[in-house]
């Protein structure tokens, strides 16, 4: 039977459909990109690879999806947001949740001790999606890491230094960079007598305390996951905690953490970092926040995230949004080498859909507007009968190394061509009429002062090149 | 009960396998790209982004998978190659087998009259791998389209053109543009007595002719898809022929093709392909190729494919290889329109793999390395207890936009780190010893010449930045 719309809005999910009885979207949670948006997106990227080649990273890329057995077991309780695919006969594979698994299992595979590399890719998660706040099930990431044995805490200061640069690059308002430590966290749960069990449920809900308030995420330790009220209290007490230097200072000498060696290493950890920023350039930044917790399972030392101060959003009043995040994992790869043989790792990942988001508020708030092409020439026609002559202009023109366009009319007229130039911000037009045919030369149009010069055909594209070099 | 390595490596291809039970591999028909690797891409990538810009192209991005309903109807035989994911609650989803039919949905449900757009991501298909020739179920296409109303014949040519411009650009060998058109095809066709429900089975049985001998894709005729022998036959002298305008003209005035309309419109659009091309200086590369039939069912005119001359990938005999393909569709649209209005679109598709396989043979063949990283310093210790000021310096030479790394080690070896910024090829080290802090000055060494010079250290980030202008 026919449905109505409304219907067949909701049949599309569930039924196989037939072709036209459809709604024409992008599956839940995804989105397509426009040129306009795209703009925006190369140079966002662009300043995060040329941070990254600033560290000597090198690149590499693996496939979107993996064996579902790579994936389990790495997520916690997110394990439930995976997208696997279709048993269609063969493997059964899953989509990848994070970059951070794949390069572990990368690692693994290949037998590698030690590399710098960057990964820029989309992952997928089957989360509730709030596009809106630019929360997608499918997002690119930007992720930087550092696997090998090396000197405690320096890659983990460079990773900290790289977000810095990364942000300040971007230029898109005050940042602080939160930093914690996993055996900070256990060594607080010890001392306050979580069981070890129960270490990476309790982590797991400390990390709501940036969008729950401290009462509901009490709630889920006692209720949910079983934590004797009074010990939920105490760490209650810790996480609400943050500082710099003379923090970790008191925290050392506290009662409870003084004998606790997870606590105490994490502090020693956790000064070298600040000397070494220090030492970099980037330590004004730092905050430690006794509340940071990561929701990953994988982690097993420092912690850090980047928030965008709040009220900078465009203008949503006191949201902080989280930009960039990442620690330390030093027993990834060993869940993936058959003698658990193990390279500690270090990274960072830049969640870089909210990056565009800022970022194209703040381009549009400015006149100037980013080009979606990079045209240099128009090739315009004069009078009828020029589409050869113009075809054989582009030839010429693109033989140089210069990028242009014409219209596919075959006799357009020239206003319209002239408004064409001037509306996607195209430097200059090259005007070819029968008088320039017979003559030998072209036009060369000025777009924005709209100067005319007459140029020899044969000198055209070393004209061109001189203003296009004068106008950089 | 235990398994040895044979059973377990097929055993992790069924079942859900416990940790550490399975074997470590990416995903039948995928693979990893190291850095070295994707070096190589990164050069053929920016090759052809800088011919679609050339032409004034714009970038779009869409989702790695769509509603599956999207790609039902749109593939004919190949559609048992799609990806589905699981039904995991919600939308049946598929990943997206190539980039045009995606494209053609973001036309339609945009309401988009005119784009010319680029795109290069990976798509997906079940296929049987072939992964030394290049061939693998995730693969790079990288499809630039123009969709829009235009004069016949025009961004027909400007897509071979294109094609003509990225390959001589790579410069990877000789090449050959094969062309033919869908309605000379269907015109063959219907004057050879096919019924016409079967020109589509007949075509895709044609595309086989460049893997397999006439004899086979006959026999697919005839046994498979119940063709007359007589008429596979007559099918089979006229899918023989190549040539070029002269070809065109004999077949014009061929008894059978004389009364086909459909014939007759394919062959002026052939004219006018070939002339346009001469305006562009591309002429000269293509043949008119009658057993050139491209598999997908959504092309409706010109179509056309570039091969690679036999002989020239590394030495395998005989072997032609395509590299690119496209052709006009224009009925795509209309099917995601409600109202079935539809934009003509003409648009060809890179394939990427093949490309960077050849590319990759090339440069192995050279003397000189391609770099998997950009590094210009390494900032090295002449001696102990440098660790401070070795970070003090790459905190400057960062802030000056200056590419630069040093090592993790506390106290590493000066002859270490000379030999790590050798093997790396990277042009200078900064040295920074005892001596050189008391007196507020480095060295900058030559890598390659190993002349060392001394610089004030308020002075060192002008003098590198000039040395590196110098190289340029």
């Amino acid at each position: 039977a026919p449905k109505n719309a409304g219907e067949q809005k909701k049949g599309a999910q569930n039924s196989k459909g037939k072709s036209g009885k459809f709604v024409l979207k992008t599956p839940k949670g995804t989105r397509d990109y426009n040129p306009a948006e795209m703009a925006v997106r190369r140079k966002v990227f662009n300043t995060i690879y040329s941070v990254f080649h600033m560290h000597g990273a090198v690149e590499i890329e693996t496939p979107v999806f993996e064996l579902k057995e790579v994936l389990t077991g790495k997520y916690g309780e997110d394990s439930k947001l995976i997208y696997d695919l279709e048993d269609q006969g063969g493997e059964i594979l899953s989509l990848r949740y994070d970059l951070t698994v794949p390069f572990a299992r990368y690692v693994a595979m290949n037998k590698i001790t030690n590399i710098k590399r960057y990964h820029v890719a989309r992952v997928y998660r089957r989360d509730n999606p709030a596009m809106t706040r630019g929360r997608y099930r499918e997002f690119y990431q930007c992720d930087f890491d550092i696997a090998g044995q090396y000197e405690a805490m320096l890659p983990d200061a460079e990773c900290v230094q790289l977000v810095h640069q990364v942000l300040s690059k971007l230029d898109l308002g005050e940042y602080t960079i939160k930093i914690n430590h996993r055996k900070i966290l256990d060594g607080v749960f010890g001392a306050c007598g979580v069981p070890a069990e129960k270490f990476r449920p309790i982590c797991s809900a400390v990390d709501k305390l940036d969008k729950s308030p401290w009462e509901e995420v009490r709630k889920e330790m006692v209720d949910e996951k079983g934590l004797d009220p009074s010990v939920a209290d105490t760490i209650g007490e810790y996480v609400k905690l943050s500082g710099r230097e003379e923090l970790i200072e008191k925290l050392e000498n506290d009662e409870r953490l003084k004998g606790s060696a997870a606590a105490q290493a994490g502090f020693a950890d956790l000064k070298l970092l600040f000397e070494y920023s220090k030492a970099l350039g980037c330590d004004t930044y730092l905050v430690f926040d006794m509340g940071l917790a990561r929701g990953l399972d994988y982690y097993t030392g420092v912690i850090y995230e980047a928030v965008l101060k709040a009220g900078q959003e465009g203008g949503e009043e006191g949201t902080v949004g989280s930009v960039a995040g990442g620690g330390r994992y030093d027993q990834l790869v060993g869940m993936f080498d058959p003698k658990k043989k193990t390279v500690p790792c270090v990274g960072v990942s830049f969640g870089i859909e909210r990056l565009f988001a800022i970022q194209e508020r703040k381009d549009k708030a400015q006149t100037d507007k980013i080009r979606a092409t990079q045209t240099e020439v128009f090739v315009a026609s004069a009078c009828k009968g020029m589409l050869m002559e113009r075809l054989k202009l582009l030839g010429t023109l693109h033989t140089a190394g210069i990028k242009a366009e014409s219209s596919y009319k075959n006799n357009p007229k020239l206003l319209n061509q002239l408004q064409y130039a001037e509306d996607n911000g195209i430097p200059m037009v090259v005007l070819i009429g029968e008088s320039e045919v017979q003559e030998g030369v072209v036009k060369v149009r000025n777009t924005s002062s709209r100067e005319e010069v007459t140029v020899k055909r044969d000198e055209l594209t070393t004209v061109i090149k001189q203003r296009l070099t004068v106008n950089l």
